[in-house]
């Protein structure tokens, strides 16, 4: 499957890591413990699991640090679940071989399109677009008119990019997801008719952005929603008009982030959270899933529950949840006791 | 970007408002107040933000009634939320011009296509399809055999609307979105196979709806899937077979309804709600985000939480939630005392 | 609509059912029964509503077997719910008509397509793809390349099959779903940045499997995500990598199951429920709507709630939930009560 090889040395200087074995060593592939080949490497997250590199099948495997020896070649880094990454991407890695124009594909006029792009058949692409150089469009994409793509940016089969909107360079974009459709903002008059307010705003999306199946990022009601760099957002989000993600979020599948509420970098949200209009999440908060955020956090902040409390009051909360009914009835049963103490009470007095 | 100018006399009598100014003033654009410039007019919501007109750049500003004065000219309105959509929707309208069937489209036998459409290349329309008047559908756009669709609807790219559904005037339709997908119906044996129920019906979208992007609305098992006239659906909603939505409805973000469920009119689901089948919520009932409804709901009622409370309820219910580690330490303790009490009575009625 | 008529006799016998009427009657059609025509066969599923068989207009009705004698032809079944899904089915059925592969859509080099096939103006099918006898392929689909389709397989218009996946025989995959995206996978490093994992492994679906509109079925980090026979997958809903969801599950819309979790067969999820990573639900677990799951649940299990509880005890907790405002009413009550008590024990140890 791949046809280049990197010695052992030359992945440990990628990984930063310390080799402990033959340094020129040549490795092509990569495949978990348990399925690894000759020429592959592998990887172990545990310490407490090195067992498992008995009867190892492929040439070198990546460990942590606590490893120090070991009856296969080994790679000894700090994290082997980045190192891993970083090496199988390497394995992985094809220079970029231009398809072309397919001519089953649509192009409007005064369209930008560098030699170096693949745009493949059925794909359309509008008028006034720029696309960057290595650019991939695959079947059944459309962008709009005057949008911006940026070099080496993927978009996979059925992704929409609506007019005017700005993709970054290295920016992944999934199946089925959509780019600058409205934002969902209406004006009711007192027959409760709702009047729509035009949404003239774009989407800009930066660097290294990967985005998953069939999301959703509305343009701006004025100005931009954006999605700030090295951010990775999954499956079935939506991101509401005037949003503002900062850099390397993790968002994970079906949250929904309402409008023009803003995140710092390296925010988490876990799936399913719910996050109210008009707020600001501070870098580095993180959110438990199914949370539903109604107030702005602090930088830090790990949260939890509808409406949010601090991670181990969550906790604590949640796991009481469940005695609830257990709570109820001896609550009644309290309020009968200290009933019948009071009442014995009120006849001690009188009796006294 | 506009060529078309109203004076402010037009403007103000379209938003039922009143001038103060020049009532000849030319206005050809909508910015909001930060950024607007000559011939623009913006919006202040708020009468105790009059201070952000002092250094306004553009012509004009829509205010609320309480500001009589003001260094620019203004129009005084009830709302200047919907005054500001209405006029910044005839600002931005263009007359329609047609672009035709573009040659790199695909139309069926059968189908009625007005002269006043545009259909973008690589747009699909099946046979027996009825398209009316200055219907505008983008590429990746497929419409299913025997479709309606009424006059000025607008279907964006990578649309699907299922075959034998009816689509109204005046109605959006977001990218990624599918009308008339196959009802989750099975009927299960004894052996747990599934069945599946045919799925026969079809949808029916009535005027002035707008359904955002990657939403569901799914075909009825038998009869129609009804969505009635001026409702506004938002991102990645779910609305099941032989659901009913009245009119006006709104329906936020990654909401799902199930089968057979109807809304009365200018019913407001908040994000992320669930609603289960085969129940009624009557007219104008308001949901928080990410309840569960389970129970038909009064007209009027305000309702959140899973099951639902009223709203009142909810919200007190909601911040008890926080304390409930401390109500459980506080029974515990409370029994204990409580005990104490008792045994001490207890030995004091012994040794009395 | 239907050409083909089926004697009572043959019906029943489909429906293992018991005909009171006459055998050689002949049904064409299927109808509810306020609608039923001469020449449909309708169904009543609950013995107590036998008086809506008067005034039917329609030629046969399937009844539960409580019912014995009615105004009208009926056959008695055990479960009229799932007799009636057999009929209908059977009634609608038609032969395939192979429309064969349509000029306006693509096909890659070295795909293998069989006569008997139905490939729609602008679907696009990869390269080295596998097409069975009688799939069914509509507009805008796009298959990538080295894709695997069983027999009888239908792909609902916007769909996408990503590169290697393999799909079983009769399986239906409704409009805008995306199979096989890469999963959502990163690691992080020390200063915050993700570096992508690969996503090398495929989505397999086995035979009989229906997944709903835009869901989405990520490919496996390593290996394969499988959706194993029978399983029922409703609209927007999120399996995430190397998931395995066992035989004739039921997954209702707007689900999300993360990475690595396993389902036995026949487990049912409510709508909106959340599944963690890397855990197992056993074979006929039951998840209310909304839960969210995070620990293993053994086989059998009813569960609602987040984090989840046996659902007699989610239903008193929810429940209790509502009454959280008085019980903390009740217990500030109580404290002060049994402060005084205490207080009065101590004054009487005193003065005593």
């Amino acid at each position: 499957m791949n046809n280049k090889s990197f010695s052992l040395k030359e992945l440990a200087e990628l990984a930063e890591g310390e080799i402990n074995g033959d340094e020129e060593l040549l490795i092509s592939g990569f495949a978990p413990l348990e399925t690894a080949e000759s020429g592959d490497i592998s990887f172990l997250v545990k310490a407490g699991q090195a067992d498992k590199l008995s009867g190892f099948k492929g040439s070198a495997v990546i460990v942590p640090m606590a490893i120090e020896n070991a009856p296969v070649p080994i790679i000894r880094v700090q994290d082997p679940y980045l190192a891993s990454a970083r090496i199988h991407t390497l394995l992985l890695k094809k220079p970029f071989v231009a398809q072309g124009v397919h001519e089953r594909s649509w192009v409007g006029n005064n369209t930008i399109i560098p030699e170096q792009v693949s745009i493949a058949p059925l794909a359309s692409i509008g008028e006034g677009v720029t696309l960057g150089e290595r650019v991939t469009i695959e079947s059944g994409v459309v962008v709009g008119n005057n949008v911006h793509i940026g070099d080496d940016t993927l978009l996979k089969a059925n992704v929409t990019i609506a007019e005017d909107c700005k993709i970054g360079n290295r920016v992944i974009i999934h199946s089925g997801t959509v780019i600058g459709s409205d934002g969902y903002g209406y004006a009711t008059d007192n027959m409760g008719f709702h009047t729509k307010r035009p949404q003239v705003g774009i989407v800009r999306i930066d660097d290294d952005v990967e985005i998953g199946a069939n999301s959703c990022v509305d343009r701006a009601a004025y100005g931009v929603t954006r999605i700030k760099s090295g951010s990775k957002i999954d499956n079935l989000v939506q991101i509401a008009h005037n949003v503002e993600l900062g850099e390397n979020c993790l968002i994970v599948s079906q949250v929904g982030i309402s409008g023009s509420t803003t995140l710092g970098r390296n925010v988490v949200l876990g799936g399913q959270v719910g996050v109210t209009g008009h707020i600001t999440l501070g870098d580095g908060v993180m959110v438990a899933a199914q949370s539903g955020i109604h107030n702005n956090q602090e930088p830090g902040a790990k949260v939890g529950g509808s409406p949010t409390l601090p991670m181990k009051q969550f906790i604590k909360a949640a796991i009481q949840y469940g005695k609830l009914p257990d709570m109820g009835r001896d609550l009644r049963k309290l309020k009968k006791e200290v009933a019948a103490l009071q009442a014995e009470r009120e006849h001690n007095d009188n009796s006294e």
